[in-house]
């Protein structure tokens, strides 16, 4: 999985990352009846995994969903996160800015849903958007995307130090797989509701995004919140990189049960 | 499942509903793996119905689950509901009120909570701890505790009257089996983390919470915010009961995917 981590302090091409990449899998039909087997066993390990984390209440897991319309962010939710345990794991959707939210500071609606000690939280959008597509429309200048570049920097830092940790997963789409997809639900009655015009509007910046992604990916990917890119042009692959992931991360916590209350002498124990 | 409903405006006797009851499952082996699979079969429906009203955003439905301590609060959100994408599913476990909580009437913290339209919200303990744990240690009187029947009743009338959908579960546990459980966590070294001698010592109150349940219940089962008794004696039975209650009630929704965007000539989509 380190071929998808962006090396901290390095220079980032996307252009060198296949977006339709299946690593060690044969795009076939076996290959993703296997890379599905894989992911489902990979995550049977989530279950006790969360438990613990929970249970420990000394970190919590915060991870960042980022990608064009239709990269599949809800679709990695479903699927990659839908074993767990919601007592423990919640998800927020960050929407366009209430009228509230932009009378503060970007960080400030963001700090708030940062998920407590023993909990995964998951960023279905984040403080990214404003790197990105608020760039792209020249809400912000180049100036100002840089000097948030430090800032999320220095934020992540502070919940890095604080028992935050923090994984950061780049759906990268192909634009073709993009068309597709759009097509896909426009013809299917099923899929329609889904369907905006302007997700097909803001195809004409597809250039201009990906250099935002590059340059916000290369600015803000570091050891205590490292960037992934995920190749996301196949659902199952992408289901797979990212669920390793989560999993080989909970598991580097090496997460304990909390000790038994201090001073209670278990054997001597008596329930009326 | 309707033997378990409380009939709104009757009389409640909680000592007629039996902890240990297992419905038409005898208590085996094989009736513990009948009604399991039975649980497992009827939650397979539930990642329909719950993108349904995600994508539909017409309705929310909010789950109350209370209960004595060991009761099986935690353990049914974790056998319901880990089936749940959690994209639209928010557990939020009520505590101590803070400080700033208790500056605020008993139902301002409750209301914050309130599930947004297209989600399920569980509630871990609720509004209810403030007739129940408050009443037995005598920090509200009687009569207070009686006005606050009235006002949830009032509050939940709201919620449903602008579109959330509520179930009220009291997971409904024997002394006897309590006993076992509060044993069963202070000798298994693997679940002593859980175990606090204040759970011991609120045994003695069990009479006094049984009446205060049975009060409660019974003036706040209504049509649109029906309580459940929900034997809890056998994990297995319960979880089948409330399952089937919450597949049965999002079923009874009649959850339709909302429409396609209006004056969209989807024939005529073209994505460059």
């Amino acid at each position: 999985m380190k071929s998808y981590l962006v090396r901290p302090g390095k220079k980032l091409r996307l252009s060198k990352y296949r977006p339709n990449d299946t690593g060690d899998y044969p795009n076939t039909e076996d290959g993703e009846k296997k890379a599905d087997q894989n992911t489902r066993q990979t995550l049977t390990k989530l279950d006790e995994l969360q438990e613990r984390l929970y249970a420990g209440k000394q970190n919590g897991l915060l991870i960042v969903l980022q990608g064009m319309d239709t990269s599949g962010k809800d679709g990695t939710i479903k699927h990659v996160m839908s074993g767990c345990n919601p007592i423990g794991c919640v998800v927020h959707s960050f929407k366009v800015p209430t009228e509230e939210e932009l009378s503060h500071d970007y960080l400030w609606r963001v700090h708030q849903r940062v998920p407590p000690k023993g909990f995964i939280g998951i960023f279905n959008r984040s403080h990214y958007e404003d790197v990105l597509v608020t760039r792209v429309h020249g809400m912000v200048s180049k100036k100002v995307v840089l000097r948030r570049f430090d800032e999320i920097n220095d934020f992540e830092s502070l919940l890095a130090r604080n028992g935050t940790v923090i994984l950061k997963f780049f759906l990268h789409l192909s634009k073709e797989e993009q068309r597709r997809r759009l097509e896909d639900r426009a013809r299917d009655p099923q899929k329609r509701w889904k369907f905006s015009l302007n997700d097909v509007k803001e195809r004409k910046y597809w250039a201009a995004y990906h250099q935002a992604f590059q340059d916000a990916l290369e600015a803000t990917s570091t050891k205590q919140a490292p960037w992934y890119v995920i190749p996301a042009d196949h659902k199952w692959y992408r289901n797979w990189v990212v669920g390793k992931i989560l999993i080989e991360t909970l598991e580097s916590m090496k997460l304990k049960f909390p000790p038994a209350a201090p001073g209670v002498n278990f054997n001597r124990i008596k329930v009326p």
